[in-house]
């Protein structure tokens, strides 16, 4: 269309910004179609100056912050009990996800995994009495987070569930997770049915033994190593985990043979076969274990946690010691099955966002088309995802790369400062609810503004 | 820079085409450069109607060959030794990779290979012994394409060697290959020392029947499954098999260890982890069992093997039976180790470009950027090599996908018309080569003009 038609046609007009300018439009005759976008939120004039005069100083401290994260070294040295390794763990403690919460205000998926829990621990013997236990004082809640630990989903973590011992060889510091149950009615969802049970019982008399016994005798497991090279054959070590959970059983097989009876290192080894997910409980430590070290630079603005209970979302800097700035935690947009909506949805929960944290998952995902293929869409999304998180972050990755991106380190760091600065909150730890994830993060930084 | 000013500067000619343009350019005082380019090949008039005339038959049973690649499902059965199961193998037969060749045309290579095989087989003592046995009329030498089977590099089969077996469960036919032997001095590459033969004889005595129980207990191995899962995750299988490798040894490390005693299942397990190039050798008969069933189709102008010798290049179509269309194998392009040079090289070798005449390895190279970094390049070369494969294939696959090009199929079954229409050869198998490996096309298709 030549620009002298233009004037000669009816006008169809997108407007961007205030509705009041399509109202005048329409009401002079024309369509217009009004655009839901809203510029960026505009930061507190204090805080602006706060921030402009310290400028060079974050920089500096964002980037000492960055080193250490990237020179992180996360190693599987051992498995234990909670109880005996867990620092600050209680017999009457109960490890969740997310930010600290109390029992009246948590979901029914974190609830239902307490319940369970306090059956398998021989606390409480039906589904009522565990309720009831768990409403009482008697039982103390805490959340993983700050007990250098993680947890997926609901993330219950009980004295005597075995964990994995992670440690970070460059910095000398530990984390803890449990290890995966696998699919199907599980703890971490809020399944708490005897068959839940009976699971966790044999992880920690059988899995839990033969795993001990082979890394034992490997000594240790490079992670780092691991998860780098899963970068490369299309993981993103958060929701697709097949090529790390792979060369971890490569890797560990020879050892669960020669440390266990057969029948055993079968089972072992068919349970792992069976669950992509099972190096999910890796990933997640050694990212905690990594960005562990990265706390307590004063003045860095760099986010060390960000996490989801199921109610709140919270999220720790680097520069503010132990202080959780929370918000609401955001109903995902997800695939749902057949005859449930967003309604029948939970908010978001989980610490498995430790991943995104460090430059993994959501934030790697352009090294996994498959991930995106399954939620919906195509491996140009992937790529632009991954490519926009480059703007919310410190630096880039030493060790882990995107192929699709010829080998760039993936973004990691996030630099709360940009991500407030950019209105737009766009991160992401699944595809499918990366638009809402953000609303964590704005929430978060208007509480981070109120105090 | 303005067109007028053109006429005031020195002349900087690039000429395409003819030399001579350039040569008058140079005597006329300005400076010019050559493109080394020509315009493609011209086809034999006669072959141009003889193709014209019968272009929609052809059209139809290269569409019919195509299905039939399509619809090859190759599994792993068993194991077997050669001579118990390869059709038409003799006592005194070894089997080669390429197109047929007598002993006083092959390659250093292939000659210390048969010098191994010997020796390996109690034929021959020393290599004096086995080159004098070798060259002599009581070993008979044919093609490993010729019997059902295909080998990597040399290719050497030779009758005790034990093989895996494949089946091609929708058409029945059999496939068959060695077990890969890892890296360093090994007998495909030409080395017969006793270190090499050794290794030769604990695959026959330990890993053969290792796998070939665990196999048993499993009943079968789906190949096809585990190529299309290892296309999501970074291999092309034939220079890249990390992941496949990974998800073969999953699949069958329970069977290994519940059929077998202890110490032999560790050592065959950490045989399989220490070789990432384990899966070749099945991938590559996988590929041989499904395009063999593609055979025969009159009229039809799909490749169904081309492959090298290490002196010649050869390829056979679906509609010309047996016949080898046979030209001079081509020096790759590659990396050398540090004092070695192109002048230090061999021709090609191998039946490992079964892979790409199945859409696998350089044609599915955009499934694998980590091998682009490794031959040096970009993701996006990657991208392009597969994408430039589409103009001489004739479809795509419906199982085996490219998940960077939006999981589009990969280019499958190479049509030897659009080849030569082409003019430009852009074959790979590996990036490489991918410049070189055309001439061989070219000299097979003028091979087939001069019959």
């Amino acid at each position: 269309m030549a620009t002298n038609d233009l004037f000669n046609k009816d006008l169809n007009v997108i407007n961007i910004g205030l509705s009041s300018f399509k109202e005048n439009i329409e009401e002079a005759g024309a369509h217009a179609v009004q655009v839901d976008w809203k510029p960026p939120a505009e930061l507190d004039k204090k805080i602006l100056h706060i921030l402009s005069e310290n400028e060079s100083y974050i920089k500096t401290q964002n980037k000492k912050c960055l080193e250490k994260i990237l020179n992180g070294a996360p190693v599987l040295i051992d498995l234990k009990p909670a109880i005996d390794v867990i620092p600050g763990m209680k017999k009457n403690m109960i490890l969740h996800a997310g930010p600290p919460i109390t029992w009246d205000r948590m979901c029914g998926p974190m609830r239902g995994a307490i319940i369970g829990a306090l059956k398998y621990e021989g606390l409480a013997k039906s589904q009522k009495e565990a309720e009831t236990l768990a409403a009482s004082e008697k039982i103390e809640y805490s959340p993983c987070h700050e007990h250098n630990t993680v947890g997926p989903m609901a993330g219950i973590v009980s004295p005597s569930m075995p964990v994995f011992v992670l440690k970070n060889e460059t910095f000398g510091n530990y984390a803890y997770c449990t290890m995966n149950e696998g699919l199907g009615k599980v703890l971490r969802y809020g399944a708490y049915s005897d068959e839940v049970i009976e699971k966790l019982k044999w992880m920690e008399t059988v899995l839990y033994l033969a795993l001990k016994r082979a890394v034992k005798e490997l000594g240790k497991v490079d992670l780092k190593n691991i998860i780098a090279q899963a970068l490369h054959m299309g993981d993103e070590v958060h929701n697709r985990n097949r090529a790390a959970t792979s060369l971890l059983y490569r890797t560990i097989a020879p050892a669960v043979i020669k440390t266990n009876e057969k029948d055993v290192a079968i089972k072992v080894l068919e349970f792992i076969n069976g669950n992509d997910h099972f190096f999910l409980n890796l990933s997640m430590p050694a990212c905690k274990v990594t960005l562990d070290a990265a706390r307590n630079i004063e003045g860095s603005s760099v986010v060390v946690a960000m996490t989801r209970n199921g109610t709140d979302f919270g999220l720790q800097l680097s520069g503010t010691g132990n202080q959780w700035f929370v918000g609401q935690a955001p109903i995902p947009e997800a695939l749902f099955f057949p005859g449930y909506t967003k309604d029948d949805a939970n908010r978001d929960i989980g610490d498995s966002s430790i991943t995104e944290t460090n430059g993994l998952g959501g934030f790697a995902i352009a090294s996994s088309p498959a991930i995106v293929q399954f939620v919906g869409g195509a491996a140009k999304d992937a790529l632009n995802y991954s490519q926009e998180m480059y703007e919310i972050t410190t630096g880039e990755n030493n060790m882990y790369q995107i192929p699709a991106l010829n080998f760039r380190g993936t973004p990691t760091g996030i630099d709360v400062i940009k991500v407030m600065e950019k209105g737009i909150l766009p991160f992401i730890d699944t595809v499918a609810t990366h638009k809402k994830r953000g609303v964590g993060i704005l929430l978060a930084a208007e509480s981070s503004r109120a105090d």
